[in-house]
């Protein structure tokens, strides 16, 4: 279920993600020469570098925002030291009390979905003894393989109280080439979302939603809109806000009558506001926070 | 292109990789014991368990097999110590001249989608620095976002001379829910195939097969036919032989008329053989050398 993010929401009156997607060239002059000084020019300097500038943002939005959603490819790409710092940065916002909805868009066959599903949500085996590895609270994933595919994702939300989002219709300018094709009258993104609602199996939390989310981006209003009406169980991850170009007002559709049913992401927009605001890169911080306040009123005014 | 990797499977006159799923209930006794001795019930002891099996399977595959082909599904249940281990494999896969297939079926927008390519098959910029991360000769990749979101990934294996397989046809029970609709015609399945011939955009190596190839399962042999026909160049990864229950006599029509054109995937019947073949945990990569040979002589005799 999502309630544990609907009351998030709630509390905080603000339906914003934080995307931290940190790539090097986003990062403040100041972290990267501390970065270097410590561990030369490695893939440990920038691993280093991206969590501190991760735990400032943290520690910025913690009071004014529900969530986080790290971007796993962002961490790939500085290897395994990378990797350790998405498993650092998700342990250091849940102890601040964000919810974390880890962006890897994963998607295998049924006994690989289980390892996914176990890395991200759920607890490993390890010698008899069960861990939580990336412990995140939500994942999103990709539902190219059926249902087979997803359903390891469900069981695990089902014993971990987690939740998924699948990809429906997503952000980018080329979604509609495989999504936007109609089957007997339904459009693909259409019939991933019935898929949602299928796998939550009538099984919704006190908002009514499930724990099967899907991802609609904030670059389609119409066919967010169209997904809201069609699919009322189902909670959305709004990407494309802001630097894609999804306006709030657009958005008013993807809401429920309680003004709930979605969560918008931005990324770019909060990590860089210090380069847009231009206001020292030694107040990146507050700067994020300026810019979350900012699309708070925006997402709120148009709600 | 893939002629790096033809070029090993001529020369091997095979056409396995040997997928890379290393759960810990796979691994013999022996090895877990001394993990264990070394670094207790940890996700890092787990990890060299995984890395010294690994070792093992590869010493005994090298001479016999052009391919490996990790899951890193496998690795990222354990943790970044998993994916430490998936690192390592690779870079040892790589020293003993094998060609390795990332199965990481990375997906997302356009720029995310950078960052994923720049991980698994470019490099990346650490303070002005490139430097190859995960390194693989190939990544699988799931179309769903379209061609903005493998553009990235098509870029990558152009200056890097890497490779993609992109899903199409998948191995799994419920693969037809989505990739079996019809639109005008064709099934999604086609659709994503021949994305792969649009994408390869006339460059071909010299066996005729451009740099994206497909994910086919080995379950779908009518399938496997078909597109081998209607995707003269488009190279296969062939998931689904074994374990999952494709034959090698379904496998007829995956080849092209010089017995090319696919790679035809096993991972749990070699990781496992020592297991099936009761001849003692001590014996499992003698096990897997028998059953790679098995594995040969059966696809030679029915290709």
């Amino acid at each position: 279920m999502f309630d544990k993010l609907i009351e998030k929401i709630i509390e905080k009156n603000n339906p914003t993600v934080m995307g931290l997607d940190p790539k090097l060239e986003y990062i403040p002059e100041f972290i990267k020469a501390e970065a270097i000084s410590q561990y030369g020019k490695t893939a440990k300097a920038a691993a280093w570098a991206l969590f501190e500038f991760n735990k400032g943002l943290i520690d910025a939005a913690a009071e004014l925002i529900p969530a986080i959603k790290p971007q796993s490819a962002y961490y790939e790409m500085y290897g395994f030291e990378g990797v350790k710092c998405l498993f650092d940065t998700i342990n250091y916002a849940k102890s601040k009390g964000l919810y974390v909805i880890t962006d890897a868009k994963r998607n295998d066959i049924g006994a690989t979905a289980e390892s996914y599903a176990t890395a991200y949500l759920g607890e490993t085996d390890i010698f008899g003894e069960r861990q939580a590895m990336f412990n995140s609270d939500a994942l999103t994933v990709n539902g190219y393989l059926g249902t087979d595919g997803l359903a390891p994702f469900v069981a695990a939300c089902e014993n971990f109280d987690k939740g998924i989002f699948v990809l429906a219709k997503t952000s980018n300018k080329s979604s509609g080439e495989l999504q936007d094709l109609e089957v007997d009258g339904r459009k693909i993104y259409e019939i991933m979302g019935n898929l949602c609602e299928t796998l939550a199996d009538g099984n919704y939390g006190k908002y009514g939603y499930s724990s099967v989310g899907a991802v609609v981006g904030a670059t389609y209003p119409e066919q967010l809109t169209e997904l809201r009406k069609k699919l009322p169980h189902t909670f959305f991850l709004i990407p494309g806000y802001g630097a894609q170009g999804g306006g709030a007002k657009g958005l008013k559709g993807a809401f429920d009558e309680n003004g709930l049913g979605g969560i918008v992401n931005s990324s770019r927009a909060i990590m860089c506001a210090y380069k847009t605001q231009k206001c020292g890169e030694k107040d990146y911080a507050k700067a994020a926070q300026r810019e979350i306040l900012r699309m708070k009123e925006d997402l709120l005014q148009n709600k």
